[in-house]
């Protein structure tokens, strides 16, 4: 093991690395787990004191050490995708006036209305700041301490910015190395986690992923996709022939007391990827009405017209979203109908749902 | 609609129904919806007062009246399936000495003995006596107050009885009419619920369903399955042509703090349908270590290994139990492997599982 290594540069045709230290390491097969990192805002003062990106364990640990400073009153955070929402949270029960910055119109963008809207209801309820159609253009130090935001709609003063606006695939090693990359940018890989080298793998969040209900590449930095993917380059660099499937989609969040879950495609994205594409959200409980601990939740499902087969779904809730979108990703992944899903056999017992679940009627209303 | 009135007999040749009363009413469509009745232990005593049995809203109310009058103690279950065990924790928290009596050594016969091992230490520690491997004999009235049972461990007093030795399907009626039993003496019904006569139609506790994984007809008795069945009965009347296509055996019951759900076959099962079946069991936890409120959980899992096909699947712990197995349940529904199993894209933070879920863990031992 090098620690406080770097590589210069890999070269492929020697099946060499060279470290910057110019030291040469050979090697039979490379594994490309470069990782992502935060996608800049492009500002001017983006590397001021107190403007951090979460992206690892250091990130963390920078700004805890900030926060124990005792001098932050006021946290501002540029982006509503799940670690900027999931901070917020972090933020409010550290007792900071919290505001959110964001270009869109509503959080978590990639979902529809109805459920970014929830979520803006409960950042609300948790005396969130939300600013919608604002973009960052400045960063300044004031003289007395904090920090100036210049935003498109005015200006505001923080103590502590959070840049939450995303993460690139780190492929330049790759790139300069004749590694190709695929459409999203990200490494592109085949089912065993190769490159277009053979003896050159990939893993993580610098790889794509094959998207099973697009059929197409998709970059979804998560974790527990890298580790799938690590695994299977691992065993088939070990000499077994193991197959990474791809994914379906599914992710999911708590942002304060809101479960937000979604797996497959939008009903936008199902459209963008060539089918004929419909959609229904309910509203149901989590558990039958009058059940203590009973909550609202909201499911949406989309279905492909000509196949009825589901191709995504989305919730959001109070309690048992990622339990429903869960069975939803292993529906996705092997392709039932909707005709299916209306009468899939679910364990019931009023602790932890009705004897129809919000699944079956989302189903039953898809099929009307 | 008429209230209070008895069937006497079924003129399926005659399409009619003949009341008590004498009334002759003609059909076009009949629904057997006859339900279930308890199972009845047979011996002397049984309908002393203060012996009850848990079957519908009636029989609640009975319960909760004796309950009223305050002279009740201790209550006693005899039998150790999903109502016993659940009226176990109703009576605890009413605060009555609570004893159990089952014919086996363990509760849920039908699980592997390590999950009827984990709820009785669930039992054992919310103070309900549970004693195994013994039959009760007979019932008799004290003479001041209170039950006398002799078991064939010896005789225990209480002021309460619950029978819970499951139940039998209500189908006197239907095969008067010459409607044709199945093998497990329920009404047997088509993936259309109807009767072997084609006007016939039955749905609920009194009929079988479709076991999708044994491929046999089974009778399961439970809320969620007669509704679909109910469902589809009805559409198919009012002329539409719905298929139920049938269950994977899925159910969960909560006891005390403990979640408990299994779907499909046990192992025990599977080999007497004549799968190659193995299996594994494996202690997870609910969320990642350290994650506040992560709590154990035990997931058992049998495979076919001719196809590599999921079989069954079991678990039991504090939290997270049923939501894994329902997720088993769309798997076996389609009739997904192992391998696909060991990667499955399920949603992924920690407030909800590890990065490797404990799904995905069995499913990776399995295929050692």
């Amino acid at each position: 093991m090098r620690l406080h290594a770097r590589v210069a540069r890999v070269r492929a045709e020697d099946k060499r690395l060279e470290l910057d230290s110019g030291e040469q390491l050979p090697f039979d097969h490379l594994v490309f787990a470069t990782g992502a990192v935060p996608r800049s805002l492009k500002v001017p003062g983006e590397d001021l004191p107190g403007i951090f990106h979460l992206r690892n364990l250091t990130d963390a640990l920078r700004i805890k050490n900030f926060l124990a400073e005792g001098k932050c009153k006021r946290a501002l955070l540029v982006g509503a995708g799940f670690v900027s929402l999931e901070m917020c949270e972090a933020f409010r029960r550290l007792g900071l006036s919290t505001t959110l910055v964001h270009r869109g119109e509503l959080p978590m963008g990639r979902l529809d209305e109805e459920f970014g809207k929830k979520i803006l209801a409960e950042l609300g309820k948790n005396e969130v700041k939300f600013i919608p159609k604002a973009t960052v253009e400045n960063f300044e130090s004031k003289s007395g301490g904090g920090i100036l935001v210049e935003t498109s709609n005015g200006p505001l003063e923080t103590e502590l910015v959070l840049l939450g606006v995303g993460v690139l695939p780190e492929v330049s090693l790759a790139a300069e190395a004749g590694i190709s990359l695929g459409p999203t940018g990200a490494i592109a890989v085949d089912d065993h986690m190769r490159t277009n080298l053979d003896f050159i793998y990939s893993a993580g969040d610098c790889c794509e992923s094959y998207h099973r209900i697009s059929g197409k590449p998709v970059h979804y930095p998560l974790g527990d996709i890298a580790n799938k993917q690590g695994r299977v380059a691992g065993a088939n660099i070990g000499g077994q022939n193991l197959i990474f499937p791809g994914i379906v989609g599914s992710n999911c969040f708590k942002v304060f007391d809101l479960e937000v879950a979604s797996t497959g495609l939008t009903e936008r994205e199902a459209k963008e990827a060539g089918f004929d594409a419909t959609s229904v959200t309910i509203r149901g409980v989590s558990k039958p009405h009058g059940y203590p601990g009973a909550q609202k939740l909201w499911l949406g499902m989309v279905a492909d017209k000509d196949s009825g087969r589901l191709l995504g779904a989305q919730g959001v809730g109070g309690d048992g979203v990622v339990s429903r979108i869960n069975i939803l990703a292993a529906v996705l992944t092997a392709g039932l109908s909707i005709q299916e899903l209306a009468y899939l056999d679910l364990a019931y017992a009023p602790p932890f749902s009705g004897s129809w679940d919000p699944i079956h009627i989302a189903a039953q209303q898809l099929l009307k």
